[in-house]
């Protein structure tokens, strides 16, 4: 049995990702943001590589239901109806809405999944949820594999700690080196720094940082918020994510 | 002045190492070889990226004064001279030849350090040395960026720690978040995890675990010697590796 983590998607094998139960964790903010939004009702939420993308999928679909969302370094796209934050996912904004997303990071993360057999939305938001799931896999006998978004393809604190968080919450007091890869028990050690407060690696982290110099403080508070959206979004049919009813 | 750390060369863009003072770290067991074989007198090292490479080399050469050597899988390659152990770099093995080596992560590394004003090579063996250049390169203006070899393209804990103890070397009590990318601080965090400590990270590591396997611990001990080849290996030209005379 064994639970390791991915500090980006780009060292991600094909084998490695196979047959496994993946978390995807984008916290600054991709997959807080879709917790948030599928908390508050939306229906599903299709991750697109691109704008372009986006634009087409919504031609395709018809706008009726239909809301485009993401950013581009931070900042909400021209002509998108929302951008990237937690706190716009109000209930009166997305209930029964299709959400089209496209963000810097955290929707290539979850392209990057293809061959897992399950694959969960992860952050602070849903933490003990995906936690639960992450330990009746282990239960079932499936390998996990946490796969931080990072940023620009490059490791990011705030997802990796968000990871070990994860990787402590799956294995509870059992954590042993045994059956963790090292970027696992680098995240387990983070965790040990930092003890259990978010808001620490969360602000510090290079994200945190973008985030605050934009205005969007109250995004990284939102994202450290532990259970705030107690909802797990499924990867389903590798086309939207959903939490399922 | 920035202190950046890749935890694998596969991360870096071409932009991010121009310019830069960079240092290459494979500790286990690359970078530590290199600085016990010029230690004790090899000419120079040539690194390059395959067997075939090196056999090449060795007919341009000849045989004379060179010597093969490098591993896969951590083991000696069959028709090579060396392997890639830090206990066989002796005196009476290497004094005045010239080593082309090829190994898995390490030389790749090197490889992956294009545009770069200088390359130095550092591990534990020779970490005030290169601690000191570092210090001396910041004085200078010049920023730095520490790329770990990593393992297969990902995370290695063993060089991530060394990554680290180069980082607090460089800036001692003045370790502060500004001018720090996620890496370095999450670098600095595993020091502070496990203090001065070479062993427990070393031995904890998927490298160390393998080398352990294949009944190679003693070169982990020999890695976790700090200051046991005070040499400062300059990768030269993008060719070869040597301390200046």
């Amino acid at each position: 049995m064994s639970v390791d983590v991915a500090f980006t998607p780009a060292s991600l094998a094909k084998d490695e990702v196979a047959g496994r139960g993946v978390f995807v964790i984008d916290v600054l903010r991709a997959t807080t943001t879709m917790s948030a939004a599928l908390y508050h009702g939306a229906k599903s939420i299709i991750p697109v590589g691109s704008i372009e993308e986006a634009m087409k999928l919504l031609q395709t679909l018809g706008s009726d239901d239909v809301l485009l969302t993401g950013e581009r370094h931070g900042k909400p796209i021209p002509g998108f109806g929302l951008g990237n934050s937690p706190l716009e996912m109000t209930e009166s904004r997305v209930k029964g809405k299709t959400l089209v997303m496209t963000t810097t990071n955290g929707t290539g993360a979850l392209l990057a999944t293809a061959g897992a057999a399950h694959v969960y939305v992860a952050s602070a938001v849903n933490l003990s949820v995906a936690g639960a799931r992450a330990r009746q896999l282990m239960a079932d006998g499936v390998d996990l594999l946490i796969v931080c978004a990072g940023r620009d393809g490059r490791f990011g604190l705030d997802d990796a700690y968000t990871a070990g968080r994860l990787v402590m919450e799956t294995l509870g007091s059992r954590v042993r080196l045994d059956g963790l890869n090292d970027a696992a028990v680098a995240a387990v050690d983070l965790v040990r720094r930092y003890g259990g407060r978010w808001d620490l690696p969360l602000v510090r982290s290079a994200a945190g940082r973008g985030l605050e110099a934009i205005g969007m403080a109250d995004d990284v508070g939102e994202a450290a918020k532990q259970d705030r959206y107690p909802v797990l979004p499924v990867f389903h049919d590798r086309r939207s994510v959903v939490v399922p009813g």
